[in-house]
């Protein structure tokens, strides 16, 4: 429906996702958005549309998958990225239509009478340092299995992501294949088999590399072997600029964040430096060649997760000291929210609703003191599902026709 | 997708349902709620998460079967019960999957050239003593028919509840049979005919039945009949604990609410007496044995369909009363609504949406200084669906996992 009402006009709209935003009382029954001095905040909370966004559905905590689904305007539920997705998204690997990604363990294993059975599902927990080197040279040795591609990408000790890369898009349900970790030692590896015609395929190229790999490994004292987890396809999903018209660039550090994104067919701004006045730096020279402007901070959710409510109080601050610079690009629509909620108290992620501002030309403001969680529960947006919030900025952006005559 | 989530735990959840709790402005502007002296809920609720639920939908008035279906997240425009259900539930009744309920009405009749015509649909509107004296005639006379069990439970003046326990569960749409109440006195009874292969089974043992009421019957100067109207099956549905993973049990007094709770397959809890006082105690007594306690109060409703808003507040007061001891137990979390509003100047269930609160560590809090309608808007729950609440109170007990990576 959306669609037939889309407008093309010159405006422009900037979300900026502190990752993890939402909160709950840390220190005298007040939040870390509480906490916080925010000066500019405040200011612009006073003239905006405030309100909190549900990011799945009630009581349900996303992970950074759905949480950025929801906001990007994809319905979490009706678009779920399988877990080998994430992980090669994670480990800064491109996720294409032809692909399937899988989550890799180095493993030991050990042939017993001819049969190979897993003495280690994590190889000792190797040294991240030592997953590099392992990993680069299986990445030198094998470059392609019966003509598909084959990407490695090192992850944090024992972890790794693979991607095949196939010469043609893949039919759905090529991922239907069975994890090869037998989940005990003293057990034989599972092998790969598809459940379905076009798995198996996949499935047959994966039995090959599997052989090839422990030929790599073979001298390897303890990762001489990868079970692989999570197979999983690219979900089927129109880009961002087919189904709001908007040209969409994302402005991130982390690679998770850039490959969502660029899952949303978002192109990817490349900057020096990791700060937020390194993205701000970034979003000012691309500010004339987009429509939609995605500008991730992650150290928020970080310090959530830790329970460092100080450190999650500090990055809130530092956003507000940087605020000024966002509003002098005079972006049409401004939108300032997270991704889900990571109240320091909870050590992670959380259900809760997530605050919401929303600056434009058309909001009553007026109902709020400040950028909070309990001030936004008095804003004019009330408590809506992350995915409505595409509607909110198409609509303030004078971007959709009336519906109906 | 909730149950691809559930986690175990040893958490408990109360959720305390003061029947048609919800009301509107009886004096002065202040609703029920609003003029009773409640000082533990007041302080209760300062530091709770506050919102509203809509039982059905919006502008819908529910009856006590889709009210507590929400309440323990079932859909209940997806589950519907029927009228025989509920009749039977009401009066005592177990149901079954191998259950056909059924609404009676005693009614008088009389042969008029061989044909059987309704002369009182009602049978006079006999007194409830006298209903009691033929059921109980029935119930000894007839115990089955053609290996079917038959039971009967007496209702108020007319009315009854009757069951037919069949060997086996029954296929879906095995209730498909018309009323036999013809709507107009002196016309024949409608001869029960079942809409399908299955039903017509069932039509067949009623036909039997009615032969055998009509003889059993025959010397009573009114009550020589019965019509039968409401044909049902239970619904198919999970149980509680397939579904949420909660091992539950209610606390009621009343059939109907003891009945509803056994539907979705919550343990009934027997005890003494039926004041608040004692079902806290049974509360107390079996706190040990289960995850999830309904405790259901009935009078809220019963005052507030009375139209006595002064009976509606002395109930609040009591349970008000009573909250410390509850609180006492210590539940990880703690919730207090009602199944629908009864507000007493509408003398019945109303449409309007009902307060909630929900006790918990993982709460703002702070957002009100009541558990009133008014301040339960200003809550974080905001106005939400009845059937999400399971949602929340399986979040606050960290019951639920995370939802992708």
């Amino acid at each position: 429906m959306l669609k037939d009402l889309l407008i093309k006009n010159s405006t422009k709209i900037l979300m900026v996702v502190l990752d993890g935003l939402g909160g709950l009382p840390v220190k005298d029954t007040k939040t870390e958005l509480e906490l916080a001095n925010t000066p500019n905040l405040d200011s612009l909370a006073k003239r905006s549309a405030l309100g909190m966004h549900i990011p799945v559905d009630y009581g349900i905590t996303p992970g950074s998958g759905p949480g950025h689904l929801g906001i990007f305007g994809y319905n979490p539920l009706e678009y779920q990225i399988g877990r080998g997705i994430l992980e090669a998204l994670g480990l800064g690997l491109e996720v294409r239509d032809t692909d399937i990604a899988i989550r890799g363990n180095y493993a030991t294993v050990e042939r017993v009478n001819g049969r190979l059975i897993v003495k280690d599902r994590r190889a000792g927990r190797i040294p991240t340092e030592e997953n590099r080197r392992i990993t680069k040279k299986l990445s030198e040795a094998i470059r392609e299995v019966d003509g598909v591609r084959v990407f490695f990408a090192p992850g944090m000790e024992h972890r790794v992501a693979l991607l095949l890369r196939f010469p043609e898009a893949l039919p759905e349900g090529s991922d239907r294949i069975r994890d090869t970790d037998p989940q005990k030692e003293g057990l034989e590896p599972i092998e790969p088999k598809g459940l379905n015609e076009a798995s198996e395929k996949v499935a047959h190229v994966l039995r090959k590399l599997l052989e090839k790999i422990e030929e790599v490994l073979a001298d390897e004292p303890k990762a001489n072997y990868m079970l692989l987890r999570g197979f999983s396809q690219k979900p089927k999903m129109e880009s961002f600029e087919e189904r709001f018209g908007l040209k969409a660039c994302a402005i991130a550090v982390y690679p998770m964040y850039r490959g969502l994104a660029s899952l949303v067919g978002m192109e990817l701004i490349d900057f020096e430096g990791q700060s937020i006045q390194d993205q701000i730096m970034a979003l000012k020279d691309v500010w004339q060649d987009y429509d939609f402007f995605f500008l991730h901070i992650k150290k928020t959710d970080s310090y959530g997760e830790d329970g460092n409510y100080e450190g999650k109080i500090r990055v809130i601050e530092e956003f507000d000291k940087h605020l000024p610079e966002l509003l002098e690009l005079k972006p049409d629509v401004f939108v300032i929210t997270g991704d889900h909620s990571t109240p320091s108290m909870l050590r992670g992620h959380s259900w809760h609703p997530v605050p919401v501002l929303l600056h434009s030309p058309y909001v009553l403001g007026g109902t709020s003191e400040r950028f909070t969680e309990r001030e936004c529960l008095k804003g004019e947006l009330g408590i809506f599902p992350a995915e409505k919030l595409i509607n909110l900025m198409l609509a303030h952006s004078l971007r959709l026709a009336k519906f109906g005559a």
